[in-house]
């Protein structure tokens, strides 16, 4: 038996686009011999739909492609992912399912039972948790079919379920296991992901195709790496990261493989390409070509024009130098020389005839009160507004440069360099964010040197530096990744080591910061504990506020 | 036997301002005789407390808030909301439960059963259901007690359960219900919450004592109205409206009462008293006292100042007129009459000079295309950065004054009039801010004529009006009602008699405006169906696109 699979990259919403794509895929492995095509989680509608699930007109969408796929389906089987109505009134409304479709018909349905209800996930908001379990036949051969999460709970041992579906699909002897899937990246996932589904195979004895979403859903993005792993734990194939791709595996060759075939992980050039991705498809899907920046000198601006670069080409971004009375020299020479290193057009416009306006406007309203954030942030505002208006003229996304040790402590102007439709290192400290700008160096300078060795500062008053006011980003970012990703609290991270002092001064930033993240430009998630959908938290609140 | 209601206001994650506030109630209840005193769900912390409820630190000081009031409770029954740890490791990690205190311990834990996971609700996120159910004795009374939605599940015909909390505990024959809520308001729910009771009631046939949060906990507003219903079906009583109370029933005479003590519930005048709570509460809770806002002419910011003024008091609000060359003379001089109406204080800073100031430097790099929406956003931005520095200078808020038909279609500037802290009436549709404005008109002018009366322009452009490029708001409403609170399909709301063109065109707009709502501020939500946390889409994606 041949089975192919089919790890793509789909629309949300776009269902003929979506269904062409799948065909075209359809047709691909029919030509190549295989019995069975494989498709990932949802597909039919992209993942996640979010509360376009609620929508009874979006979910008829879902069903007239499953019967549109179906109708292909005479000479092959098709797997594939879509919401199905629940038809007892109690429960949720949908079931999140895998279908089998073979000979024009559907064949099976397979129903996911473990749903994710976390982090960015929110699964039981709209799905019906699956309660039976059975495998399907398709030409003599007994499949362990599953949607995503239910792999994850093997033998019960994670703590978040009480059901283990493949425990359950075990008892019907399958020969082999498919898992259907839409399991976004994290820079710590993908050596995870290889062990669950090994486990998986060494406690149920048969191999798995593993096939996964790809692509950038707005900020969560999906980096492939599908999986085929045989009955003694070989990784027969690990499909690309953050690409499409298609694969025919017979299952003879399969079960006989010796040879591992996995793919390098290393944590900062995961994040690279994923970035990349993520802004290359946030501008594909919005059907926009060209990105603006403001490049300030420092190596946020830098690292996130470098990446726009890759992702959408050099000609396509247009870099835009602000300077004002308290801008370095050094720092619009070294935007100048990132420039020339990318090849890329920039323009420089000051910014003193708007800041002048308006403090010529305001300064009868300021009574007299010494220069403070208000003038600070009219300068950040004002860089903003060129940027905006510039977009707007010639319809270009404006790209923020804001990285997540400055989300986090809330050291960023609202509607100034806060602004953007797209955060590109949002999610990145600002260590790695170094980190980056060396790895793209790695083949010769792409960021000037200067920029990644110079003392990091905002240039919004005289001789500012961020060590005025905020302690090594070492220190910080460590304290930061304790409290966010790792949800201790003060004591703990205190035990830790830090002085308790900052620990408490930087856990209050975090928190009283959150109304400005409520308004920041959704951020690529690459981290497992990102800002946005995945940390939800209310803005009128005290906690920590005394500790 | 005597039993105390305290329907209050916490601050989420504010200890000891909730404890505090909390004890001082047991005293009163102590004072006045009471046998038991009953605060709300998850009273502790104050709700939602989102996902600081994943800090371990953050449940152990929730643990000893409820046994510092155990503490207090040596003479007296406190039954009180909190959060308690799953001593299980399958499952979630916490409980959503209502604690009964007495002589100084804690006597007994019911679990919440039915976990709302649907709108603003993430239950499921934290907490695990439970699924065993016993009464509580108390001074020789056996109590049904529960958390909020566990009693929304009447004989098992809410779609969204399969199981009835109080199916299971009447069957140990209580003497009375107690239910401890955090039900927030929206205007269709007064009536449906007294039903609900009611069907309790009529189903068990014995008192219900219903405690309900109130206050705004950032866009979530609560107002309280709490209930005493008997097993007649008596409404014995329906406590105050979005304000703290505290009342003692006796059990004897609840269950003699016959006359209902309902109280008014005028769609309008609930919404308006709700925002009043709404803007108080934020200001209060975030230690600030002074608001600011452009005032254009219009009736959005016309009717956000009339609220404004209302709940920080008139000389606590500045408003800011911001005229420009499209301004009409009328804009001016009702913004005047409104703020001579008000008693409130006004600015006038033209826009002028800074509008010069941008287009001096932007001229070149326009390229001479036309005037567009970049020009339009210019101004728009140029206020909102007028505004935004004046509250940085002396530490206002800005109320953003976005009304919900606006933000629906994406009618509005980023970093511009879409800014601020808080907007006031981003969940009420154009046609129910003519209605606030006319119901705050009811004892005499206070929201001039003209301003009710005029079309509603933007003036952003040479005699632009609102009508220019969109339908009638009448027309316009009902569209977005249908498609945004009924989550009915194009098909549907063309069957319902509107145009299709412009059906399609509507909804499309509303789709595409996703990513300007990732970027608003948090609304106050007085609708079944508000944007923000209730409202969860992809701002990338293709639904409706071709419909």
């Amino acid at each position: 038996m041949k089975i192919a699979l089919a790890q793509l990259n789909y629309i949300i919403g776009d269902f003929e686009h979506n269904y062409q794509k799948m065909a075209s895929h359809v047709e691909k492995a029919k030509a190549a011999g295989a019995d069975l095509v494989v498709f990932s989680e949802l597909a039919v509608c992209g993942y996640p739909p979010r509360d376009f699930l609620e929508f009874p007109d979006f979910i008829h969408r879902c069903d007239a492609v499953v019967q549109q796929l179906a109708a292909l389906s005479q000479d092959i089987g098709i797997i594939v992912g879509a919401p199905a109505i629940n038809p007892v009134p109690e429960g949720k409304d949908l079931f999140n399912c895998a279908y089998l479709l073979h000979e024009g018909k559907i064949q099976h349905v397979a129903k996911k039972a473990l749903l994710p209800t976390y982090d960015i996930f929110d699964e039981y908001r709209y799905f019906e948790p699956a309660t039976t379990f059975n495998n399907v036949e398709f030409k003599g051969k007994k499949i362990a079919l599953t949607v995503c999460e239910d792999i994850w709970n093997i033998g019960n041992e994670n703590p978040l379920y009480t059901i283990c579906p493949m425990d359950e699909l075990t008892k019907g002897n399958p020969d082999f296991m498919i898992n259907i899937s839409a399991s976004p990246f994290t820079y710590d996932k993908a050596e995870e992901r290889i062990r669950i589904v090994r486990e998986n195979v060494a406690r149920y004895g048969v191999p798995m195709f593993y096939s996964n979403h790809v692509g950038a859903q707005t900020e969560i993005l999906f980096d492939g790496a599908s999986l085929v792993v045989n009955a003694g734990g070989v990784v027969v194939d690990e499909m690309p990261y953050f690409e499409e791709a298609f694969q025919v595996y017979d299952l003879g060759e399969v079960t006989q493989a010796t040879e591992n075939k996995v793919r390098p992980k290393e944590k900062i050039a995961l994040i690279h390409d994923a970035l990349v991705m993520g802004i290359r498809n946030y501008f594909q899907k919005l059907g926009f070509s060209k990105a603006i920046l403001g490049l300030s000198g420092g190596i946020d601006s830098a690292v996130t024009l470098a990446l726009a670069v890759e992702a959408l080409g050099k000609e396509n971004v247009l870099s835009v130098l602000m300077p004002s009375q308290f801008s370095s020299d050094h720092s619009v020479n070294d935007s100048v020389q990132l420039c020339h290193n990318l090849e890329s057009p920039y323009k420089t416009i000051p910014i003193k005839g708007m800041f002048d306006a308006f403090m010529e406007e305001l300064t009868p309203h300021f009574e007299g009160k010494p220069f403070n954030v208000a003038e600070e942030n009219i300068q950040a505002r004002s860089r903003g507004m060129l940027l905006m208006a510039l977009s707007n003229k010639h319809g270009y996304i404006l790209l923020n440069t804001s990285n997540k040790s400055e989300a986090a402590v809330g050291y960023g102007t609202l509607y100034g360099d806060m602004a953007g439709g797209l955060s590109v290192i949002g999610d990145v400290y600002k260590v790695d964010v170094f980190a980056l700008a060396r790895y793209m160096n790695r083949h010769g300078e792409v960021v000037p040197e200067n920029i990644i060795t110079k003392p990091p500062s905002a240039e919004l008053r005289p001789d500012q530096k961020d060590s005025d006011s905020l302690p090594e980003y070492d220190v910080l970012d460590e304290i930061l990744m304790l409290y966010i990703e790792q949800r201790m609290g003060p004591k703990e991270i205190i035990a830790q080591g830090h002085d308790p002092k900052l620990v408490h001064r930087i856990l209050r930033l975090v928190n009283r910061s959150e109304y400005k993240r409520y308004q920041t430009p959704p951020m690529l998630r690459v981290s497992p504990k990102a800002f946005g959908m995945g940390r939800r938290m209310p803005i009128v609140a005290k906690y920590l506020e005394q500790s």
